[in-house]
């Protein structure tokens, strides 16, 4: 039986135990744990505590009109890697209404080359990791995560079921679904859901050597599809597993994918809060700052049955439209092709010497597979020569891809 | 006096509060106490423990040849804001040397609209907190951070100092100064000590809209320095602190300051490990995914005596340069005009077509200033009618800019 001094000693003891591990719980309060209050209503005030002054100050600057309205969409965003982690930060910050993200992979200090993820968060999965940080960046965002891979059965019918359902008024469809995955299986799920629903979505790449990258607006009916003019290792059937080799990753740079992200988010807010000009396709070479822009009409020979009924679809609407006056009507019958009723065409403005500059030497890849992007190898020596329109029909790329 | 009953009774209530402390440290210690060990040499293991492979899988891929090099170079980031955080980040994630950190400014909420800085670190000096959250990041990485305004008579000489001497080897220069602050003063200052150096920097800047922005490479003698073809601002003396008004802010975007940040981050990496093209100016018209280039020769009539000092000694330089053969003698002579030594010219891809298309409508500003950048109000149909020449000789700007 302890005596009433070694009592005492004990409670000493144990207040300072306490006093100590209390102070470690203020000290690490200090850096986690004071919160940003959830805020009712955005406000345009001008003080140091609004986050959202900044934004609000669009208005006032003539580029939105009703910036508030933010707060009424919702994102799917499928792939919280290199650019769908500072995808997602971009739109919390912007103060989007609603998030959906999806990944089934863990952060890793592999990954601590991009933005976004941070060393003590190595092991947990992407989206958990994820959706804490940005509801500490912003907790007036609502958050949907879904740690599993969209491409197998059952998961594809759920993924599927919260775009339908995912909308920030409840039983709504979401309002854009943001590809960041760096797969063609992914991609082509994700194709394949949006042609279905009818779903418009951006599709977003990086190059395996890391200095290019692209975003591509899909709308199923009115533009091509992931499936009009597919990728070789789609179009081959390829298995996307065999091409991976031991030793061997692809390279990636904070840089390009922050780009890549910025390029993303600044069109989906462009689409949203309707100011600007949204791209339909806008690549990124980082060795000489050359930004290539096209459109592609979608292909009526597409494999996806659901892309070709968007097409009728498209067609019936833009059919029951109001009619052109006569005058516009002539100029509008005047370019259309009798053997081309859809008038399929792919319109680059690259020119064949700028695809050529861009082309140079090629990594050791496994046979079959060609990089998206290679190094340019040379230069034009006066950028006023390069710039005029040409056309390749799809045809064409076909047929060159055939010939592989 | 406490009966031993009582004694036993405090003992038992301490030990549980002690425990729930415990659990508390245990708890934050999950998201905050994990340290990246440091690493002492980079290595190309593909593991998911290694946070430099896909970096320097840019090697294998055929991008940069030594990509370890990145560790021997010293930069200079002067302001820690939207632009600024974001490119130190980058810069610690690709694994550079030594970072110099230089702002005054707090962190507020009302920075929550831009990528970097978080809810909880408000009320702490910028650079504090930067160089906290990037040493989490990265432990590698070097820091000097200043928490001063590098336009006071005393801080300048500190500056420049540490521009002279802040290499990654002792008493050496930084390889690069990285301007990311958002008034003409300190960029004044910046170019004032980079002249007086003879140190290359790069200017960065964001438009008040938040839908523009640039980046522009200074090498002094070489290219037009920030004085060569001053912003009126500057050129009228104005006092920048009296054309703020209360309850106004500029607008800013996580967008467009995440792009400009990669465009100046990559264009940074091109430079030290000699890949791709540096842009000497490099802008981006967000509304309509539209990306100037342009380079500016220096005015040999600038009112900085330091600039006309480089500029000489530039001249020096290439005048000692092994002479080159007569054909080629031939056909450099040719472009040389008497009246204009210097080859005075801004060589811009820009058209007076697109000029004007940038042009639109402009927000309510005190009188005397004109925004950077404007709402473009019309579009361009066809893109291929856009691009040729124009040269606009620094006299035509000159005489434009007065007649304001």
């Amino acid at each position: 039986m302890a005596t009433v001094e070694e009592l005492h000693k004990t409670i000493a003891e144990l207040r300072e135990k306490l006093e100590c591990e209390s102070r470690k719980v203020q000290e690490m309060k200090g850096s986690i744990g004071i919160k940003r209050q959830t805020i009712a209503k955005m406000s345009a005030e001008v003080v140091d505590s609004n986050p959202y002054s900044r934004l609000m100050a669009l208005k006032r600057m003539g580029i939105v009109d009703n910036y508030e309205k933010i707060r009424d969409f919702s994102i799917a965003v499928v792939g919280v890697g290199g650019v769908g982690s500072v995808t997602a930060e971009m739109l919390t910050r912007c103060g989007i209404g609603k998030l959906l993200l999806f990944d089934y992979d863990k952060v890793e200090l592999a990954n601590m080359n991009r933005l976004f993820y941070q060393p003590h968060q190595a092991g947990l999965s992407k989206v958990e990791a994820a959706e804490k940080t940005l509801r500490e960046i912003n907790p007036d965002v609502e958050f949907e995560v879904y740690n599993y891979n969209i491409t197998t059965v059952d998961n594809f019918d759920h993924f599927m079921d919260r775009i339908r359902q995912g909308g920030k008024e409840k039983g709504h469809p979401v309002d854009l679904v943001l590809s960041c995955v760096d797969n063609f299986e992914a991609r082509m799920a994700i194709n394949t859901a949006c042609n279905e629903l009818g779903q418009s979505w951006f599709e977003s790449g990086v190059s395996e050597n890391a200095v290019s990258g692209h975003i591509q607006f899909i709308v199923p009916g009115d533009t091509s599809c992931f499936a009009c003019a597919p990728p070789l290792v789609v179009a081959t059937h390829t298995d996307e597993k065999t091409l991976k080799r031991e030793g061997v990753c692809a390279a990636s740079l904070p840089t390009t994918m922050a780009v890549v992200a910025g390029f993303l988010v600044q069109n989906v807010l462009k689409y949203l809060l309707g100011f600007g000009d949204v791209s339909y396709y806008l690549g990124y070479n980082a060795l000489q700052d050359f930004f290539p822009t096209m459109r592609m009409k979608p292909n009526p020979q597409c494999d996806d049955s659901h892309c070709r009924r968007q097409q009728e679809l498209f067609q019936a609407r833009e059919a029951a439209k109001p009619k052109l006056d006569v005058q516009q009507k002539d100029v509008e019958l005047a370019v259309v092709h009798d053997d081309n009723e859809w008038s399929i065409e792919i319109v680059s403005e690259t020119t064949d010497e700028e695809a050529r500059a861009a082309e140079g030497d090629k990594p050791e890849l496994t046979e079959g597979v060609t990089v998206a992007y290679t190094k340019p190898s040379a230069q034009v020596s006066d950028p006023s020569e390069l710039v005029s329109a040409t056309e390749l029909s799809l045809d064409d790329l076909m047929k060159q891809m055939q010939s592989l």
